[in-house]
């Protein structure tokens, strides 16, 4: 394999020159810089980055660290982190945590080893605890780690409270909610959301609340569940669009008609609320920004140590579909 | 940060036989390694990976190459790789190339320059020739990329005609087909076993296929046009699952019943499927396994530079749905 001298010996340029060219600092005159890489290229030199991480304690890798990459949310979130750390020629590294704590810790603990320069996290249980001997950045994503983490997420609360708001425009009259995971702070401020317009309503009971866990299978039973045993629900608020296609999948084997006779809004905003039969209403959040702008600050506090916290919350924005 | 030598005065050995207890090599004593990974632990130590990989060239990083994540279909194959390489210690990467030879080139000499230790790659556009520079392993997965690297693959010829003599034994008389990209190998050969059933029918001429380009968007817009300029068809076997769900879409979308009047066949077996109404019939690849099976085949051309190319070609299964 071709080693800088090389390159500097074809170039006729000092070594000194060649690694002022590879690493873009110091002043090198035009048509130096294009020997350079014609001889770069012409004898196939990659420059070892796994040496100049040594050097530098910096491996240019970024990881995100998400619950499942199968969960149709994360694949959106993750497609923009990718985009944005590409960009600035930083590798990305994936990790599904399963949600167990003792999987992420793991995961910090062999990528700190590895000289990963930061981490992107979507965790409900993670604290700043599990935490403390991590040097490098964290963002916290669509979940907030505590009020040190830079974090970037959106207005839960009232993002479901226009929700249901909107569900009582249409005319409906019994408003259920599934919720999502009691350990997930999102889950728990859209429930809370919920309950700030319901819970004072004279039908309203703790029966009305069931939880669909973020997953399809869960949600889908609870629905079924809900509407055998409450069958004057006129509108479902769900607390994500997965649960919120498990509804509309448990409303079509009931042969409750939807929206006729059932009202049914989501939150998030994934393609595939577009894509089921009736197409899914839905709160939704701007999942591609929200990945792009958690990676843009994570990169910033690399680049400077001393960058304050910042905590970003986007707004969602509803968009009518076929489900109301 | 804690250093070798001070967990090896803490442990009272010598920094070699710390680093033999790290490394797994060499003889040592049980009390002397639990004495080791106690002091590992108590001082909060990490052996440099890094360093390491300098030393050994390697990073234990394995990259996976799909076209983009936010295709469904990816994020199933993803988890099962990320599973297999963490189970193995390897560090998970992921890339999207869009299908873009010159973005996947980039990331190859970027990642090469990483140490990185091997290759999953779908791409329905790379040749040999793009990888000549390539040092370590790759393993092609769901499409082929040449008879000198491994594969992971289904039979997809066998599968599709499979599929298309499934929709004739329910009653099925003109059978159209969504076809995937051109450039795909798997989508040509999806097309051509479809071919080999109908093309000596004589109500079957090229109007009954149209390309999706395994996009839904694209899939929805030819599903609508087909079924309009050809309202005699009673069957439509889709390249893939996402473009199944799609000709579900349009269905509805022009108030045709599914499977009374027209039964759709996808190929894939992703969980969406299941989830949309009516749940698509499939032909469905074991996708989990074949992640699996393609980490477990790269990993072992890692471990064995002398392995031979290995192709694996998995069987595709029909689950028969509510669409048809």
């Amino acid at each position: 394999m071709a080693t800088i001298r090389d390159v500097a010996q074809l170039a006729k340029v000092s070594t000194a020159t060649v690694s002022r060219v590879i690493n873009s600092n110091g002043y090198v005159n035009e048509g130096t810089i294009k020997r350079v890489k014609e001889a770069i290229e012409q004898l196939n030199y990659f420059p070892n980055d796994v040496a100049r991480s040594l050097f530098k304690g910096r491996s240019k890798m970024i990881a995100l660290f998400v619950p499942d990459i199968t969960n149709p949310f994360f694949p959106e979130l993750a497609r923009a982190i990718e985009d944005v750390t590409n960009r600035h020629d930083y590798t990305f590294v994936l990790c599904n945590t399963d949600s167990d704590i003792h999987k992420t810790t793991n995961y910090l603990n062999a990528l700190q080893q590895k000289s990963a320069d930061g981490f992107i996290i979507v965790s409900g249980s993670l604290t700043e605890d599990h935490l403390k001997n991590i040097q490098a950045p964290i963002v916290a994503l669509d979940r907030i780690i505590s009020t040190d983490i830079s974090s970037v997420t959106v207005n839960n609360r009232i993002g479901s409270r226009q929700a249901v708001n909107y569900l009582r425009s249409l005319g409906c009259r019994r408003i259920a909610h599934i919720a999502g995971p009691e350990h997930v702070d999102n889950a728990i401020y859209r429930m809370r959301g919920y309950l700030d317009e319901v819970k004072h309503e004279d039908w309203f009971d703790s029966s009305y609340v069931v939880s669909g866990a973020y997953h399809f299978e869960t949600a889908r039973e609870a629905a079924v569940h809900l509407l055998t045993n409450n069958p004057r629900i006129d509108g479902i608020f769900a607390g994500n669009d997965l649960m919120g296609t498990a509804v509309l999948n448990a409303a079509a084997s009931l042969d409750i008609k939807v929206p006729e006779d059932l009202a049914v809004i989501g939150f998030d905003g994934i393609s595939m609320g577009e894509r089921v039969t009736p197409a899914l209403t839905t709160m939704a959040q701007p999942i591609y920004d929200m990945g792009a702008e958690a990676a843009e600050i994570l990169i910033k506090q690399i680049r400077t140590p001393s960058q304050k916290v910042m905590r970003e919350a986007f707004k969602v924005k509803l968009i009518e579909r076929q489900s109301t």
